[in-house]
């Protein structure tokens, strides 16, 4: 996508002017091209856009782009080239000798899928055996062209360099009734991970400390039993204690594991730090229920001494307001939680107001919920190990939401190390 | 995504102008609505397209769209607004009352969570409390208004109905530097798949029948070894037999399974039929593919009489071409299995000519492998469980291909009673 | 597991006696040999079993198995090995000359990945790299062995054949403080799956038809919305028509969309049926939850004539309680949801008398809701496309479950055809 | 697992005797509980094991449970009741009333899903509705007994307290032919993922510094691409640097993108910092790999200068042996790759002499045929994000390996913090 604002290009700035004809607009051909320069730190003019007016016109465009030199100029047109996007110009293709077996010249022309075409003496001659990722020789007598994988090549096989002289046809549209849709890798977990936990928080730190209008924008945090479950809970307590969470949302499970992880170091029954293993079982979470209905609440759990550590515990301590929508799943339940759903949903919707961030923390049931609920303006990260899942949270709705396929175990942890320094992790080390 | 082609509108067709500013063309959100309106049949003529020249610029486009009838029209209005498309005009907002509590009127206006206004006496007035699938209420001076979900509604609620005095702001953009994936649902498992398996029959009876200049062209299976454990191997031997596949790719693994359960009835010793329990173990594999080294081929031990059905069975039967491409996990392997990968790949390339359409079967290497292989204008189906493989795909470039998200051994036995009526169940079940 | 019941052995049963020496208890061993034998329709004695009297002490059993015939008992005696199972007694390894290069003799001895001994000339000789999958050679002054790939086999190499002479060493535990999961794969995706959805439906006649005490057992359905999503409401309505169902538990997405599906044709307004787009919008679930509330129940609209197909409308129609929870994510919600969640809970167990099978279909929340309500003696399948949500299920404690990694939207369809033969698929095409 | 090795109980331990009886061998309920008792740090003494002589028969166990003190034999005895474990002796179930409603006695007993029996007036009593995690309520004639939801609780109720006179069934086995896999959950993600690292950690260390005899066992990191793009090379550069990795097993993917990142700072033409966006393009990896092959091989470009950091640049640098096996997915290859895919194998196998831990680090080809070479004596770690490649890594026969759920580009990171200190974070920002 095209989010990075570009500064002009400086002053010894390289141009070229290229053009792209098709379908571009509804294959999104056009708007993937205009994001790979925008993305490159080049700039672009379009000096001509011709769109037709109906779905069955063909689009026209022209565009200059900018870069700040001309080997940038180069990269750039070699990654828009994927999409159908042509020098203008009539010259000839440049060709170069292999010089040894199994090896292309530095500067040789790297196929695309689409269909090609090499200027040889005046004319456009299409590629044989159209690949991609190939390079593309042509015959002796110069007047057909081939791909060729690397692996082919041999001495003296006079092969394509630089962009110069290379045509390809615009991505087609599918022929057929076409109701399928196209593989996008928008959510994947192969992303540079360390990089991410350092995006999100620049994200909070700018929704805390200098918004527009010098205004502070809350954070919302929205969690599952999983948090728990993976050993984050510290991590988000930490969180919490330093101002990073300004409400949270949750279920029973989340809560009362958070409990559990605080009373008695286990969660589920698992226990959680390997110093020594438990002697509490399955029932933990109901006998941790039962006890926190007896006080009445969870507040007053915090006050009687008895809950002296976790998420929910620094909530209290620090006044962020929490919600426990029940489910049908509960048991118990806790006696915060808000069993009858719509009043749950009720009470979600009064503490929105100010919220500018919102993290879900592998949740499905609680994230839906409040993605329904939050106007588009909210920024939303939804962080889960399933990518089915955050897909599922794209289609129920909530498209302005941007997707981590992550561990949330790790997640949470890496990221209050950047927010908070790696000091929370020695209080975790005390135990319960 | 804009596949399906309308035809013009009818006389009694009626008519809308429509607007959309704001950053429209990266954001996608001018091809979604284009692709909106084609979809539901409806058609549009874009009257007016101010894409700026630059990232910053804002972009203005005005559209009109045709429908059908009223109904149509008002629908596809309510779906565009989704993504800020607005009337143009200054019409007041229509107002009704609830009759009964929990209830709307039936033609209430359903927000979306962008910001909202609406007009009342002659003036925008913003909505507040943005929510999407909420009506809106109105006070009852008439100047205020905010977002009512359903089972708020009281008796006497003013409350919007229809689009009319209906306005909404564009999605804007990511605020931060925006380096974040957006979700998008496009490869989902929540997909009617019934439809899926008769749309890509469909797709593979236009390839083989009538296709452009009356010459069919081929299809390529290209098949992992899940295709046989999940029980798929029958239902693509009466594929292929039946004439639905013209070269198939493939490795030792897919091979030597469809071989055992063949001669052997399992799969990795597995049992793939509940007659009775086999009394052959994990070795299996191994003693059939040193019995196929003695036959020296594959195509020997069919003609010995010896593989006597399954998926190479029928190839070897039918003229059907395969390249079994090794990998450095195979045991053996087959005599027919080409050891060194890139003289696996350059096989793989000698049967890509006339291929139009390409079956990618719960395969991730040797799918990638025919990915990075095709040109562009071969329509590929991926299918597979795993959302994270069909994904996987489409960031190894192949972006042609489409993503249906399924359990391949049911797909293929559906698309089988498609292509071959139900009589290969028959042949199945007398066993091997 | 150990889930076939056998017959006796045969009058022309063979035996042998079998040992096993290890931690053989605790690391499972003994367990998968017993089912191996089982699964295999041989039958065993356990002659000793000595599990000394803490886990520290080693296991020591000896056990005699029988087969129909001797093939079926080298078989077996080769499948457990793979577990530490040996023969007892002294007798020399078999060896038998290569006679083609790359190719074994046809009885080969496959090893397994265990440490290894063959007896030579009256010793004990440990086998040399060790490796799974390969055979074993014998020098040529039969004093050392070692593994041999299969394409290594050269002409003259000697190797061992059959299991004669051939120990194994048990699978030994780990070493270390061991709190990680041993790697199981007893939930996969790759199965066979028209076999799977055969057996189902053999569970579902069973509890129909010929129970124990003659009685029928009750089936019940637990469903989410994606059974609507992937088309599967048809099949399962024609289920509910056709007496399979006796309870069903949802919640206000499935139930919503199956009335949109009934109504409209669409699910989330994403059309089901290919004959031609939908005029409907996002907002179509938002009417058809306004109007039945405006009937006052599900059942009201049933009687109006207004709902005339779907799954609920079929559950109305042949008096098939269901029961719709709450959550907190639901627009609306319909009439007929009980938004306390403690409430719906309650309402769940009142209908659990008599449930003898539960089908959980793509549903996570409502399935958990549930295994936590049934006792252990129900049979419960779980069927879901993704791995990670029906081995969720059983971290929740529904450990009597079974799972089906599937596409639920071609399941239901095939288990219909096989419980309500192919008739109910007409239906569909006459579109709503 | 029982894993974990107890050291004998303390003086002052207290034990008591139980028992279980039902098919408790192959529905592995024995295995179960007597893990539970070793994880729970207690000890135990099978008194008495019949388990027949064939699968027919029904087994008898009498075990003596002994614990640290009472309220750990309690808390254990809770945990082995889910799998049918009762107390000897007749004694009477202790019955204590409800004082706040909505809330139990803190000792109330929490049931299980299995059928259970209270002993009241010397009398057996079946418990109605049988649910798990609820309470038992006895009638105030003392007669029967039924579950209680907790917030069901009233002023007054009887409730069972403690497990004295409590009997539960054993498991019942599927009633079925049982063909049906079981659900399990030791594959998850939701597991500690702090102490998962740290656990790994100290496997290592142990690998290295005191292993059995003095002598270390060397490490083997197998590597898919993923360990580039989610940003783990430098991690894993510096565990390599540091001597915590004696070989490496990878594909032309691996070792092209470890390349590229080391080069130009980009994966598949994807930035890695966010520094500054690339002007690099999609044929990155065609030009790096185009170099080393005229350079020759790595080694000579690490000695030419031109290669200076990453993963194999550390290889080369501290000796570290690496194989590149080939596939038929790959581009160029690189001139260290062994395309021939018998050759490949036969090169891994060479280096495994030694090997006594294996890592497989998001890598589904080359870990499986790791997998087959390895001897089950070597501990493996399969570490991927998704929860179905582990799975299939367990299919294809590892079943030593134990699987990690988790996100490779984090967790690689977080096992560098441990084993390397947190210093190599501070190289990778120098930047390429």
């Amino acid at each position: 996508m095209a989010l990075v604002q570009t500064t002009g290009p400086s002053a010894r700035a390289v141009s070229e002017v290229v053009r792209l004809d098709g379908h571009v607009l509804d294959s999104l051909v056009l708007v993937k091209v205009l994001d790979t320069i925008v993305d490159a730190g080049a700039s672009y003019k379009i000096l001509e856009l011709d769109v037709g007016t109906t779905n069955r016109d063909e689009s026209h465009v022209r565009i200059e782009v900018s870069c700040p030199d001309e080997a940038a100029l180069g990269a750039l047109l070699e990654r828009v080239q994927v999409h159908g996007v042509n020098r203008e110009g009539q010259e000839e293709a440049h060709l170069v000798p292999v010089d040894q077996d199994g090896v292309l010249p530095d500067d040789f022309y790297s196929t695309t899928n689409l269909p090609t075409w090499v200027r040889l003496s005046g004319h456009w001659v299409e590629v044989g055996q159209p690949e991609m990722d190939c390079a593309v020789v042509v015959d002796l007598d110069g007047t057909t062209a081939r791909t060729l994988p690397m692996h082919r090549a041999r001495r003296g096989d006079r092969v394509v360099v630089g962009m110069h002289g290379v045509r390809v046809a615009p991505p087609r549209r599918s022929a057929g009734p076409g109701e399928f849709a196209f593989m996008t890798s928008e959510v994947s977990s192969e992303k540079p991970k360390g990089l991410t936990v350092e995006r999100v928080a620049a994200t909070l730190r700018r929704a805390r400390l200098h918004d527009v209008g010098g205004q502070s924008r809350g954070i919302l945090a929205v969690c599952g039993p999983a948090v728990v479950h993976t050993g984050a809970a510290p991590a988000l307590a930490a969180l919490v204690r330093e101002g990073w969470v300004q409400a949270l949302f949750a279920g029973n499970g989340f809560a009362t594991h958070d409990i559990e992880a605080a009373v008695l170091g286990t969660s589920l029954g698992v226990p959680l730090s390997g110093a020594e293993p438990s002697e509490h079982g399955h029932a933990n979470h109901l006998r941790v229920i039962n006890t926190v209905r007896r006080f009445g609440s969870i507040a007053n759990a915090v006050d009687a001494g008895w809950l002296r550590r976790g998420v929910l515990y620094e909530c209290v301590r620090a006044g962020v307001p929490f919600v426990l929508g029940g489910s049908v799943r509960d048991d118990g339940p806790l006696p915060d939680v808000i069993s009858d759903t719509a009043a749950a949903a009720d009470a979600m919707r009064e503490h929105l107001g100010g919220i500018g961030v919102a993290l879900m923390l592998a949740s499905t049931l609680h994230a839906i919920a409040t993605g329904n609920l939050l106007p588009a303006t909210v920024e939303t990260f939804c962080v889960d190990i399933n990518q089915a899942v955050v897909t599922k949270l794209a289609d129920r709705g909530s498209h302005q939401a941007l997707g981590i396929v992550t561990d949330v175990g790790l997640f949470v942890g890496d990221l209050a190390d950047l927010l908070c320094g790696p000091d929370w992790r020695a209080q975790v080390t005390r135990g319960p």
